[in-house]
């Protein structure tokens, strides 16, 4: 806190809080140990309550926290805590993970974010059997304040992240007590789904009490990483002057024609969700920017319930005009992966590792460069190993992971570029293939063995484009903006549209994109 | 282009083209040169047209680059083209801008997004009459492949951004032709609004032709500036450890009271539109996320039809937990928006001055640290001037542009908080003040007079925030996953959403939000 004097703040003095304060604190504090003991009364045998409490106004509930006044407290972060704090008093506001009694001492651990430390308060001079009672008392999860010494141990604390000290504290406030009923625990959510003989946490009993499964380290890693990637995506476009657009979510019309859109009442008419930034991404290319790149929320309203669908997801869309060949854009994109492959491994190692231990998984394998294969390639390697198929049929899911089996064998990559598909599989404003029209300038990107990026060149052309949009059956009038760009002069480009949360998941070999989606959406869940 | 000679590269040939590409640019060129020829026979006098033409295989429509082959060719940038290459012949491809043919020579101006350079056709030894005809009839705005000399000049071209050189054309292919009528001019609409006696364009005319008009260097400039904003948003707060999450867009419940939301058919269901991430990053804080930041579409069912209010912007949104204070965030908040203007002013100053040439304005005044006012002071100002208002009643827009200018005539600061707003013109789920309940613990911040973000300290008691929404009349049901929240032990905290493109708008002293969003959406306009 840098706040100067003239602002209010009152000054630290021994041990924390002003003056002010801190005699308020302590009249709550006595009301609230009164109150405490007037409750335990009866349940306990009367000597222990009966004494006087020499913690008195060192424990109890803290009074909400309503920015009465500016306190000068310094409260460390758990990672602080190390040896080099030996024998210190300080300040900590935490969870309180678990607490566990013993006759006059109670052991606790404190929990922030990733981190854990250990705690201990015992019966002594300045610390009453009471304050010893109501520390054990306190509900898991409620966020506590803990005045104490950090000592350093002899054994190191295997079960916490900081192994070397533990706490002993000698102030214990309540700042936000938890409900004594959790719908699940923290630890159980946080242990691997292979662990036999423990509570493990069902999927739809994570996703219905987000706020707390989110609070294991595993969720604290992966959602971490998630930023990273996007990070790393912008960090690299940046660098080749690509701009940052910003593109409409609520559009006129359904312009991939029509089908899976969620309709919008707008006003007194009304409108649709994009399915994607397709269009207008296009359009600030028409519009001279050249190369530009828009993160956001796409919508789509599949009603697919398998583990890669959302009806709502975060789309890395990127879009660039090129000179001659749509694979200066193929190239550029997989160099950018790479980068974020490379980002994630180096900067983000710890993640990686917290989430292994939870959900175990092989390295995540690249090339340098990227393996780009043309579709008949696939159809072939496919056919080797018996799958029956047409020369340009789409890829069937169970075909498209069985490639991406083979290709690992083969190439020993998690990631690879499938070049080349057939043009009736894509969509209208796909260029064909100059030669020969059965296949088109289109690719798909893979991790392990699933889609996350569909691109090609862009029909350039207006009149080429009307008749690709006319063999497709999309009424005209509702893309006649979309058209018209391309009259006024336009480049030859492409891109593609990346799903955040299934690179995220792929990346970490993780199972289904819920576990990479904060809040998610699908047919059947629209909350929290 | 770093492409290999295995990938099908063809190596560079003087002049340019692979052999094979070559030969078939100059059959389709001979093609285009006929047709041309047989049109102007009649309009022409004979003589010319019978000349044996040159130049052929020098100048066409270009095919349409449907990337059949990767050529090896260097496209120069309009800004690269300086006297360091003097009296070399390059390519460049860039639109074309104007052009003004004068007997045997045409002039034309190259642009490329802010860059523009001067360029030249002279009839001669290679260029043939045909061609400078040919050159002279291309419609502006077409993307043209051009071969020429770099000539320096001696009398700076004070019309172009490159000043010190021309270019003599050799070659001239329009890669993409615009159509001959265009409905709006970029040289128009690049036109300051008190220019008087030239045309300008109309704010209507511009937004349903925006490809055309964001061109304008002008455009070019505001939304990179734009993307400036959001890239120190993300760097100041990535600095301070926030973690950058995404929250749904499509909620179970109009979460703020229900007025002003847009309905999505959801599947057999229905559903809203979020008017803001609020509850979402309340709920990373409760699920220790500690400071998070989310950027994101934020949608507003309001019938408006004012220079600030779109129906969809961009929010930048954050909610940090704070130790005692929310003044903690307040200042971190007032720090970060130094950073952006500083950031602005010493990163963008080329886009400030380009886009001041256009639409003048005042430089962007701040201090450091920030002007924090409190609200009641506010309305003393405002008395003072002779404005009747009551104690707790809110800013009418007037009153806040008028606050504005009291603030600066006082201050000299276009920007500043105004704190402790009154509790009974907040949402529910904003703190009282500890001491007065009449008041809160909430704040808006101003740029040159108008509000660009609101925020609070909320509650995270559940009992008191379940006593707020029974007095705001919200249906409990409704919010019920969002009060729960709270139950698991939550810390004190506070946050604000901040909309980009009123903060582009207001940094720039611009006069409409229209004017800093690509595509805006408000009650009238729904496309492009």
């Amino acid at each position: 806190m840098a706040d100067s004097a003239e602002n209010g703040v009152v000054s630290e003095e021994t041990p924390a809080l002003s003056k002010k304060a801190l005699k308020k604190q302590q009249k709550e504090a006595e009301k609230a140990a009164k109150k405490a003991a007037r409750k335990k009364e009866g349940e306990e045998d009367g000597a222990a309550e009966s004494e006087a409490d020499c913690s008195e106004g060192c424990y109890g509930d803290f009074p909400l926290i309503q920015s009465k006044e500016k306190v000068a407290r310094k409260l460390y972060k758990l990672n602080e805590l190390t040896p080099a704090l030996k024998d210190q008093k300080i300040w900590v506001r935490a969870r309180l993970q678990t607490s566990r009694s013993k006759g006059k001492q109670c052991f606790f651990v404190l929990r922030q974010q990733k981190w854990t430390v250990q705690a201990l308060i015992c019966v002594g001079d300045k610390v009453s059997k009471q304050m010893v009672k109501f520390t054990a008392g306190i509900n898991k999860e409620s966020i506590i304040d803990v005045e104490a010494f950090v000592r350093v141990v002899d054994q190191k604390v295997e079960s916490c992240s900081q192994q070397d000290v533990e706490l002993h504290a000698e102030q214990v406030w309540v700042v936000s007590s938890a409900s004594p009923r959790l719908p699940l625990l923290v630890e159980d959510a946080a242990r691997p789904e292979t662990a036999e003989g423990f509570a493990t946490v069902h999927q739809d009993t994570r996703l219905d009490n987000r706020i707390i499964d989110i609070r294991t380290t595993t969720n604290q890693a992966i959602f971490r990483l998630e930023a990273g990637v996007v990070k790393l995506f912008r960090e690299f476009l940046d660098q080749k002057n690509f701009v940052d657009v910003n593109t409409p979510k609520i559009i006129s019309a359904a312009s991939e024609g029509g089908a899976n859109v969620f309709k919008v009442t707008y006003f007194k008419g009304e409108a649709f969700l994009a399915q994607s930034p397709q269009l207008y991404k296009q359009m600030c290319i028409c519009g001279d920017f050249e190369k530009v790149y828009t993160i956001g929320a796409v919508f789509r309203a599949e009603d697919s319930n398998t583990h890669r669908h959302l009806t709502e997801f975060v789309g890395l869309d990127l879009e660039m005009a090129f000179n001659y060949h749509y694979h200066e854009v193929v190239d550029l994109i997989a160099e950018m992966f790479v980068y974020i492959f490379k980002g994630l491994r180096d900067r983000y190692q710890e993640e990686i590792q917290t989430i292994n231990k939870q959900y175990p998984a092989e390295p995540f394998k690249f090339l340098e460069p990227s393996l780009r294969l043309e579709f008949r390639e696939a159809v072939q390697m496919l056919r080797e190993v018996g799958v029956e198929m047409a020369d340009t049929e789409d890829l069937s899911t169970p075909n498209e992971k069985l490639l991406g089996k083979l290709v690992k064998a083969k190439y020993d990559t998690d990631f690879y570029i499938l070049d080349k598909f057939p043009l009736a599989v894509r969509p209208f404003y796909t260029m064909p293939d100059p030669e020969d029209n059965k296949w088109s300038n289109s690719y798909d990107f893979f991790m392990r063995g699933e889609e996350i990026m569909s691109g090609a060149q862009r029909v350039h052309d207006p009149d080429m484009l009307t008749a690709r949009a006319k063999e497709h059956g999309i009424k005209l009038d509702t893309i006649q903006a979309y058209i018209d760009s391309f009259r006024y002069g336009a480049p030859p480009h492409a891109g593609g549209g990346i799903g955040l949360e299934r690179v995220t998941m792929l990346y970490l070999g993780l199972d289904n994109v819920r576990k990479t989606s904060l809040f998610p959406r699908d047919p059947k869940r629209l909350t929290p």
